[in-house]
């Protein structure tokens, strides 16, 4: 029995971008289940006292997280291009991943979409409209529902209690890799977080 | 001809010791010769904002270091022990390496044998009797020239121009790679850094 990865992520994250295009490929080859975790990481930054990316508050560290990101892209055959505005949160569109996340290949494509485009197209993913159209672009029967489903009261209360939940179990930043009480953060620890998976169901 | 990798390391940066440890190794292996960078990261932290280290000033992202230190240690095969007290910045461990940097054996041997005295055998580094220890350990034949030195005042200058250097080049940490302008941070991506060492030569 091989335990699942909860994969926790955030729209408005560059590294998650990168874990996001790549996750479903490396964890099917390791044989490990993904559980989609779409989050808000603002209010946990918030509360380090930071009302703004680590990147733009600390410009050294942006320049190079910016290269960096470019250098692991290249790497992974992950499609990037340098966004106009950043960070891009997108309450909505974590909204609508939270809607399909009980759906594995739903929210894989809704998620890889949306990240195309803030990271590759330059959409703006803050604007309601292009992330409605991005889930009009997969052309699904029940997108109607979705999106009413996604801006319910009940979403919203399940999303505040997901932003307390990634608090509570200690994560500080995103992409992060739970395994129980297991954390990996970074999506350089993807292949770490999938490894131990693997070492358990051996063991 | 391949290009020399610059290795910039801080004796409190719990990486850098992960990184001192294993990159004569993995650097011969590829073929690239090591420039040694000894720096102090304090200045730096300090015009970010932050009086000691970002890992103590962030509690969930600090306990989160320890536990990847831990993993990342017993992946390269590391000794480690979590210190009792940290950091445990060291100007005189620094103005040592600062002397002995234009020989590659000795300063790599000191540099490491540093560190194991403060991430694996709990030896407060910022004593300069404990310093003086780990020199006197390695019996060089001049200790005592070394010793004088690496606190003149001529050494001293050239910590400050070091220092200075790593801020206009765009270090913001450590241990931090560099090849002329590319830069590469953090000991993951050591085999990055050589990669493109190697490439260049390639090209």
């Amino acid at each position: 029995m091989t335990p699942s990865v909860e994969f926790w992520f955030e729209f408005a994250s560059t590294y998650s971008h990168v874990a996001a295009q790549r996750i479903e490929a490396v964890a099917r080859a390791a044989g490990v289940p993904i559980v989609w975790r779409p989050f808000l990481l603002g209010p946990i930054f918030r509360q380090q006292g930071w009302n703004d990316s680590p990147f733009n508050l600390y410009p050294a560290k942006g320049a190079y997280m910016w290269k960096d990101l470019e250098r692991q892209c290249a790497k992974h055959g992950v499609p990037f291009r340098k966004p106009s505005q950043f960070p891009r949160p997108s309450l909505l569109a974590t909204r609508i991943a939270l809607t399909l996340e009980s759906s594995p290949e739903r929210i894989g494509e809704f998620v890889r979409r949306v990240y195309l485009a803030n990271f590759h197209d330059d959409a703006d993913t803050t604007s309601n409209d292009v992330v409605r159209g991005v889930l009009q672009s997969m052309a699904l029967p029940d997108g109607d529902a979705v999106l009413e489903q996604a801006t319910s009261t009940q979403t919203k209360e399940r999303l505040r209690a997901r932003s307390e939940e990634a608090f509570a179990r200690g994560v500080f930043g995103a992409p992060t890799f739970l395994i129980g009480d297991e954390l990996y953060w970074g999506n350089d620890r993807l292949e770490d977080a999938l490894a131990y998976c693997v070492g358990v169901r051996s063991s």
